[in-house]
Parts: structure tokens; C-alpha cells; sequence
């Protein structure tokens, strides 16, 4: 299977100049682990929630939508998602000034389709379960063009740029600690890593109700969990798999998962909004959530976590904040 | 009276590099005015609440002290504040491993003195209206540098550097949004737009109930209002006046000054916790609660909100999200 390339990444993140935010690295030097083990180790931000569209998603889909063929691009582009995908494909789309579709299942939270529509996408809402059938027959009939929300070299690409601006910002970085789920993110940044500074650790972070991935690379290949185990996780973000292209990209440039529990997904939270000032959903807490309570799995040394997505909802906020 | 200068702001922005972060600017293209006179209009936030202490305050203070006297600054640093001026002289002065004795009063929260303290600063709680007396003392008694917390060129020229990256970011700005309290950040930042965006404005912002600069600059002289007026903001680090150095500043380069109320700063907290994944302190909220809701006082284009702070009190913050 060909891998994603750092030149990959790189001339993504040509395509992404002046798209998206060149996120800063923010020191936390507050954040004190709750093991001794926290010695020598200190923890650097990447807050990808700072993005137009609120998460790392703009990066991949832009960078696929870019990487069209022009006349392909003008007929317009559909995805299947309920989440931050969603939004980055609608914003995308509207950059370039074509057409966009998106199918969400009809439980899909009010403020995520609204948030959607805001970006001028059509959506259009069906039972759940239904929406990849309805988005591959929508596809066809219209002549749209299918962004995938991680299994596609464009978007592992593309996210990857998380990993290139880290390695830029902080060249001694030791470990990069990043949330996996259908694991775009976590290939990419894990392919730019490894390339630039290949002495630091590449580490990702499951919700242990989600932990597929923990298992399948322990197990030396993919398994399935039952969909309805992945749905007991807080993190909205994390409950997909990856697929056999982004598996096989965790497979060769991964050092270790490790898992936290849906308590430490919430202190998390409440630690960035604290001590960084920064509203994190319960998916792009995770990285965070591994450095303070997990410690005694990392390895030592300058830890950067990055903070996927910031999409919480106000009531689910208010709550863990309390 | 001798003005801070552009070379002034530039050198500040040497000794700053790799000490502050560089903060983004963020735009928020769903930011949309509650008035028709929005057309035309668009918003970036320039976060400063990023910075380690969560205010754009180390940025002066670190100036400041990075400017002493080797000799001089090695015996050590005190200030008088409760607030986000505190916290940026301790991290200072931890940074040049020199001593810092912060002077609070004694009703000072509980959490800004923990926090001062976590940075290795030696608090002294004293009656309130005593604070600024007792420093003095012990500046004389211990040979301490006192860091003024606006009324200093250093301290200008620290702020400045705000401005100086608004500048490089984004040239073609038209209007710059900035809050107005003791005129420190004001001061610097328009003595940065003024030299660098010559055709952009600089709009100060202040609480309809702290509103002494707005007064003042109509009348032409620096007017005095009671501090128990001023006291009754949320925005607890808007209750400062200028000095007449910062007063003299904001006259000759801002080009005018709106007022905005307790709810619009209650609003744009909100908004800038749902639409930027932002947490901001009520002071911090101002310039964008200007944008938001001040539309029709202010000039039309490109317009940047400085984001100054978010050390918001727990409780407050959930109050105000619900």
C-alpha cells in the first residue's frame, strides 16, 4: 500500500497558505500531572480549535477539494458527517465557489446542521445508518465528487500540516500526542513527525470506550468494535475506525496508543478552559487528558498535545465547567 | 512630552521573541453585527488571552524588565496589582530567576493570588487603598524596581508589539478595536498601527460605566471619575484611568473612543465561547462586544478586535454561559 509522503504534506501545506490558521504552539507551564512521573516533562499546546470552522478538519478536506481537477471541482462536492467534517467541506466549497451537499443523519445535532447551512452547503438529513447510501446515490446523480472524511491521501495530506507547523515551531520536540478515530489526523501528523524530527515519539489517544485502534495495533492488525460500544465514549469526535489505508499508516509510524477514561476526558476540559483559556470538545481534550493522568505510560521529555476541536455543546460546557 | 516611538516597539518585540507567544489572528466570518450597518464589515480576534499568564500583560512587563540594569535587576522587581499585571511580573521575573514581590490587597481573589504565587512571586496582602503605599516602602526598604503597570515607556512599548503584529499580519486593516483602562495597551498598539497602517483607525473601547477616557478625550483634558463609579463593571481590569503619559498617547493617535454595556460584554463573551472557541474575561470582551454591537459608531472594513485577556472567575464564566 503507498504511504502519504512528507512532499505530500508539504504541498498541502502550500494549498492551505492563507486558508487556514497557522495555529501557535502555547506553552501550559501550570499543567502539572497528577503522577510523579510528570519530572522533566512539560506540555505544549496545538489548538486546532482556533480554525475557522472550529477543528483540524479544514485542513484535509481543503487540501482535497484543492487537489481536484478543476472541471471535476466546478460540478461540486458531497460528504457524508454529522460532525466537524461537515463544516470543513461546506467552508471549503464555498472558497472556491461551487456547489457542496451534505448528508446528515436526522438526529444530527440542530446547532451542527445550522452551523453547516451558515457556510451555504445544502443539507440534507436522513435516517441515520442510511446517510453513506444516500451520499454514494447523491454523488452519482449530481456528478459530485465524494471528500472522504480520512480514508484519502489528499486529507491524510492535509492534516498532516498539523504535524509539519509543530516540527517547525518546536524542533526538539520529545512526543506529540495525538487523538485518533478514524485516524486521518494521527497518519498524517504521524508521516510529517517521523519525517522531521524523527527522534520524537508519535503517540496516539483513545477514549477507552472507543479503543479499537489500542487493540488493533496491539494485535498486529484491524479489529471491529460493535458500533454501539464506540457510541458510549463523551467524544462525539472519536468513535469512527480507521480504515485499511489510515491502519496501515498508524501500523508503521505509531510508538504506542494510550487510552483515557471518559472522567479524564472531562478534567481535561476543564484544565484547558482553566489553565489555557481554550473551550476543547470532549474529542480534542483527549491528548491532554493522556499527559496529565497517563503519564506513567508516556515517555519524558517536551510533549506537545494537540487539541483537535473545540465544537462542545453550550449545555455539555456548562456541566463539566460546574 | 516624549512619545513612545515605533523603534521604541520594535525593540521591545526583539526582547519578546521566544517569550511571548506570537499570537494568530483569527478571523470569525460568522460573526455578524446585531445591525444592518454590518455590510462591508469583517472580524479578527487577536487573542492575547493565548499568552502564558492569559493576558497581553507579560508583553510590557516583560519589556520593562528586560530593559533594567543587569546590577539593578538583580535585586529584584515588585508591583501593586490584583490582577493580570501581577501574574506577568512574577512570570517575568521568574524567567530572569530574580526575585518579584507582588503587593495585593487583601479581598484580592483567591485564585489570582494562588496563581501569582504558582509563578514564584512573594505576595504581600494588605488593606485595600494601602497596596500602592505598602509597595513603595518596600521597594525603598529591599532595592526594588517597581513595574508600573502602564505608566512606563517600557511598559508602552511592550504593549505596542500587539499592534506590531496586527501590522505584519494583516496590512491592509482598517480598523483596530482595543480596550481602554489604565491606556497602556492602547497607547502602544496605536503608536504601532499609526506608523505602520497609516490609514487605518484606532478605536478605544470602554464600559459604558468606566467611560473617564471617552469623556476625557471629548472634553480635551484627562477627567477623573470616583473609583467606586468605575468599580461597577464586570470588566474588573477596565477600572483604571490613564496617566497623563498614557492619556497623551491615546490623544494624539486614537481616533475615537466607543462605550459599550454590561450585556453586550456579557454577549460577546458568549459569542466569542461559540463561534471562536474562545475564553474571554469580561475586560477581554470589550472591542469585540464593540464590533458586535456598536456597528453604526464605528468605520467600515477590515476590523481587527485585540482579545486582551481571559482570566475569567470559574463561577462567572458558567453564569454567563447559560
Amino acid at each position: 500500500m503507498e504511504l502519504v509522503t512528507i512532499e505530500e504534506v508539504r504541498a498541502a501545506a502550500e494549498r492551505l497558505n492563507g486558508v487556514t490558521v497557522r495555529t501557535p504552539l502555547l506553552p501550559v507551564p501550570s499543567a502539572s500531572r497528577n503522577q510523579e512521573s510528570s519530572e522533566g516533562s512539560s506540555l505544549w499546546l496545538k489548538p486546532e480549535s482556533l480554525q475557522v470552522v472550529g477543528a483540524f478538519k479544514l485542513r484535509g478536506a481543503f487540501n482535497a477539494i484543492a487537489m481536484l481537477d478543476r472541471n471535476r471541482r466546478s460540478r461540486g462536492v458531497i460528504a457524508f458527517s454529522s460532525g466537524n467534517h461537515a463544516q470543513a467541506v461546506a467552508y471549503s466549497a464555498r472558497h472556491f465557489g461551487i456547489p457542496a451537499v451534505i448528508v446528515m443523519p436526522d438526529n444530527a445535532p440542530r446547532i451542527k446542521v445550522d452551523s453547516t447551512r451558515s457556510h451555504g452547503a445544502e443539507v440534507i438529513q436522513v435516517p441515520i445508518g442510511d446517510h453513506a447510501d444516500v451520499a454514494v446515490a447523491l454523488a452519482e446523480e449530481r456528478g459530485l465528487t465524494m471528500i472522504p472524511p480520512y480514508d484519502d491521501a489528499a486529507v491524510i495530506a492535509g492534516q498532516g500540516t498539523v504535524g509539519l507547523e509543530i516540527a517547525a515551531d518546536l524542533p526538539e520536540v520529545d512526543v506529540v500526542l495525538v487523538p485518533i478515530s478514524g485516524g486521518g489526523l494521527a497518519a498524517g501528523v504521524a508521516v510529517a513527525i517521523k519525517a522531521l524530527c524523527p527522534s520524537a515519539q508519535v503517540i496516539g489517544v483513545e477514549p477507552e470506550l472507543a479503543a479499537d485502534t489500542a487493540e488493533g495495533l496491539r494485535l498486529g492488525h484491524q479489529v471491529d468494535w460493535p458500533v454501539d460500544d464506540r457510541a458510549r465514549t463523551i467524544a462525539d469526535g472519536l468513535r469512527a475506525q480507521p480504515s485499511e489505508l489510515t491502519f496501515a499508516h498508524l501500523r508503521k509510524f505509531l510508538d504506542g496508543v494510550v487510552t483515557v477514561s471518559e472522567d479524564e476526558i472531562r478534567s481535561a476540559i476543564q484544565v484547558l478552559a482553566r489553565q489555557a483559556r481554550l473551550i476543547a470538545e470532549p474529542s480534542g481534550a483527549v491528548a491532554t487528558a493522556a499527559y496529565l493522568f497517563r503519564g506513567h505510560d508516556l515517555p519524558v521529555g517536551k510533549t506537545v498535545a494537540i487539541l483537535s476541536g473545540g465544537n462542545i455543546d453550550a449545555d455539555l460546557l456548562r456541566t463539566i465547567l460546574t
